[in-house]
């Protein structure tokens, strides 16, 4: 089993643009990532780029980069307004942004760069990357409902599947954190990257589209592959251990990625993003007894290995009960209900990450799981989950309210000189 | 010329505490950082620890860490708001706060973990940095004016050098980024245990002391030794350049500690850390020219030499003027109004961060540079300095505003047996 072409790890610079690698010493530029990670250029004290910061992905392929890409350390989000009710104004900016993402994705620089251009006009790209490598950037984008309003022409091919995703128990909704006409997921090893990618993308934007809020992620909360150890997330758990993988291709497919036949033909290869800011009432969590943590999870807090035995990966059994005659997994913990089997066997590709963004006005910590979500159809995956999640699920219910939400149908793969969202235009 | 004792790197894991380290591989836990660096234990395509995040360093010394330690990637800082009245109360936390930054800082988890514990008692530990390395983490503690007012019988220990900062032209302040009784830096390589580091000593604070602000940086602004290159801040310049480095120790000992002879005796060998949350009006930056750029810095955007000509580190020369007479550094440029020679001399050690905390109601972006600067005496080293610089550096004028404002007595070495700042109590 092996990554789809679109996620293989590309170790020569991209032939397009002036790379910001130029800037790194000659010897990490003129050999590939695998060849770096053996060539003792590690030396401690002296400042170094990673194997991690070193990767890079390609912008186009059969599927949108960032999906089932291996998940990144680091997250910028960003939701947009449309600020216009031209169609060629959306086209236009799709196109910008496709040329802009391509570049950024392989460590180049925007336009004539941060230097390179007229010294009497300002510069086509911020600066703030420069000299830092790619750094597994990628950048995806989706598109939300207000992009099929009566604006652009659009309404009658919104895709079935792209709700207005109903109220669940235990929402808090912050306007400030809900919905987006547009979205940019920019996931990087270095968080600096990410952060300018975004306000680069958002600079392009200006006129047409602007920022409706952002997220800033710091650590991930799930892994995409098979290679990658299980993060913690802010309850001190493992996130993610049963996560979809890319290396279950069968699932992927069945799961993730839209099919010509799902309605909307022009989704084709695309997928659909589930984003919500949760809050963890960590105050509120710090002070349960392990026991009550444990519980409401489903798993041990250290390993993280189902109540009913085994290690991190053995299959939780939910029959098994304890000298009490109860299972030894609580029917109302997240393991249970979260499970496929509780669930008609739906699953869904995580891609999430841990938040904080300060204290509120009660001195409380404003932190979580900002959760994204790939999901081939989420009526059938999120909606029904959610609404069991928040209305039984004892960690959902006890320790957790969703303060931001919104929906983007993600299209597909960007084949040579198309821009994203293509098939929906034309 | 060497670091001070108190900030080498220590290769080897803390006696103290369950080490976290104990989850890595078996391999990166038993070598030294450097032996690592070589052994190819950097293979690409698998998860694995850098140099930077095996890096960890001593609680204990001469000074507090995170000073003149070599300055990490990543910053959660917090400042907190006294809730007692009881001088008891606040030696204990400060006991309390000594014990558990030393462990963290070792690798370790807090008290009997965060599965150690009683299984009915919420852990000690919150967990969420469990399996990842020490990551350099640095923990700083610094006292504001508040410690000093008439709640604890302090006031007549406060240091002359810890002023109630005047007001500066520029300053747009909110109360949510002002002050605070006490403060911790959170210094590492990696944003996850950083944030756990704060969010812990947090806890344990809990009824002696609640967060007033916290800040979260992504990338560090300057460099604090000679062997780390000059990053960017998010006006796409090199910042830093002419920052004290930890190998000036002549300089380091002029500038940023403080000697038993300034005043307060019990402030020896600490600092004083001023903390400016410095917005940048990035909409008008991107869309200023180049040229206009380079000249509100007086440095060029690509190489950060100065605009007199030369390389980076090259000495800029005011006096030398173009072809129209007038000084290629212009007078009003930062590098003119920021250089000793326009401050009688005098320097600071800065340790800032950029930051973004998304966009503002306007749909702007808020972000900027969270300004940390440890001095001997704020009073001629910074307040001159900012107030020339707010009322007639262009970059500041036109392009910052400053929305939070601090200033921290940080106190000195801690030694064996000792707690931070015991000096003031004892």
């Amino acid at each position: 089993m092996t990554l789809p072409d679109a996620d293989e790890p590309q170790a020569t610079p991209s032939p397009k643009g002036p790379s910001r690698r130029a800037v790194l010493g000659a010897s990490a530029a003129a050999v590939g990532v695998a060849a770096v990670a053996g060539a003792g250029g590690f030396a401690f004290g002296r400042e170094t780029s990673s194997s991690l910061t070193l990767r890079s992905y390609d912008f186009r392929g059969p599927h949108q980069s960032g999906i089932v890409t291996p998940q990144q350390d680091r997250l910028h989000f960003a939701a947009y307004d449309l600020t216009t009710s031209s169609r060629e104004d959306v086209i236009a900016l799709l196109k910008a942004w496709t040329e802009a993402a391509e570049r950024l994705m392989a460590g180049g620089e925007l336009g004539s760069g941060a230097t390179g251009g007229s010294y009497v006009a300002p510069p086509d790209d911020t600066g703030e990357a420069l000299g830092l490598a790619a750094s597994g950037l990628t950048i995806t984008f989706g598109f939300g409902p207000g992009l099929f309003d009566d604006r652009f022409g659009l309404a009658s091919k919104r895709p079935e599947q792209l709700i207005d995703l109903p109220h669940f128990s235990g929402d808090v909704l912050d306007d400030a954190f809900v919905g987006g006409d547009l979205c940019i997921q920019a996931c990087a090893d270095d968080p600096q990257v990410a952060v300018h990618a975004i306000r680069n993308l958002s600079r392009i934007a200006f006129g047409t589209a602007a920022i409706r809020w952002t997220q800033l992620g710091f650590g991930r909360t799930s892994s995409t592959t098979q290679a990658q150890t299980t993060p913690r997330n802010l309850m001190g758990f493992k996130d993610g251990t049963r996560n979809l993988r890319a290396e279950q291709t069968a699932d992927i497919d069945r799961f993730v990625w839209a099919d010509a036949g799902d309605g909307a033909a022009w989704m084709a290869t695309g997928s659909y993003l589930v984003a919500r800011r949760i809050r963890i009432r960590a105050e509120i969590w710090d002070r349960t007894s392990l026991q009550e943590q444990e519980n409401s999870i489903g798993r041990t807090k250290g390993s993280g290995s189902p109540l009913s035995g085994g290690g991190e990966f053995t299959e939780p059994d939910f029959t098994r009960a304890g000298g009490d005659g109860t299972p030894l997994i609580p029917v109302d913990s997240h393991v249970a209900l979260s499970h496929p089997d509780a669930n008609d066997g739906m699953a869904m590709l995580r891609r999430g990450y841990n938040f904080t963004d300060g204290a509120d006005s009660l001195g409380r910590l404003d932190a979580g799981l900002f959760f994204l979500a790939y999901v081939r159809d989420p009526r059938t995956q999120f909606v029904p989950v959610q609404e069991r999640l928040s209305k039984s699920d004892r960690m959902t219910v006890e320790y957790l309210h969703t303060t931001g939400s919104a929906l983007f149908a993600v299209p597909g793969g960007i084949g040579p000189g198309e821009y994203v969202g293509q098939a929906l235009f034309e």
